[in-house]
């Protein structure tokens, strides 16, 4: 798995969250015999996954955290969103 | 973070992937004083989010593998699919 991943996994020593959180992590990995113009998949489904998101949460567009990556053989997308306590 | 991405982080060093795919987890974090009713976020976007994939790949349901962890302070949600080469 990437880079990104590992970047992930260091975070699971931290304190309890203060609050609640959401989060979000796609990942494309492509062989070498996949159709390179299909490469952008994980940036299709950002903008489609974001509106599945706010039919049930109210989302401050300050509490995002969007990270995305490109690679040759993976792409991945990170959302890290600070949840109202209350939802829709 | 939990026992569920670090899980996931050990496949960081597997051989590279023979097939494409696309790998979506989430992690719904609750701070103590959560609203608990509102547990069952992770399974209200895991309906939305297929449908959401399913407008731009063809899923054959026998490739596809989901993993849903609702614990009392974090639930997560891990989807694994093997994309086939000519998306939609």
């Amino acid at each position: 798995m990437s880079f990104f991943f590992s970047n992930f996994f260091n975070k699971k020593n931290s304190a309890p969250v203060a609050k609640d959180r959401l989060q979000i992590l796609l990942a494309h990995e492509r062989s070498a015999t996949s159709n390179q113009s299909d490469s952008d998949l994980i940036q299709k489904l950002q903008k489609e996954i974001m509106a599945v998101i706010q039919k049930h949460i109210t989302i401050d567009q300050e509490k995002i955290q969007i990270k995305v990556d490109k690679g040759s053989a993976c792409s991945t997308l990170e959302i890290d969103i600070e949840v109202p306590q209350q939802y829709k």
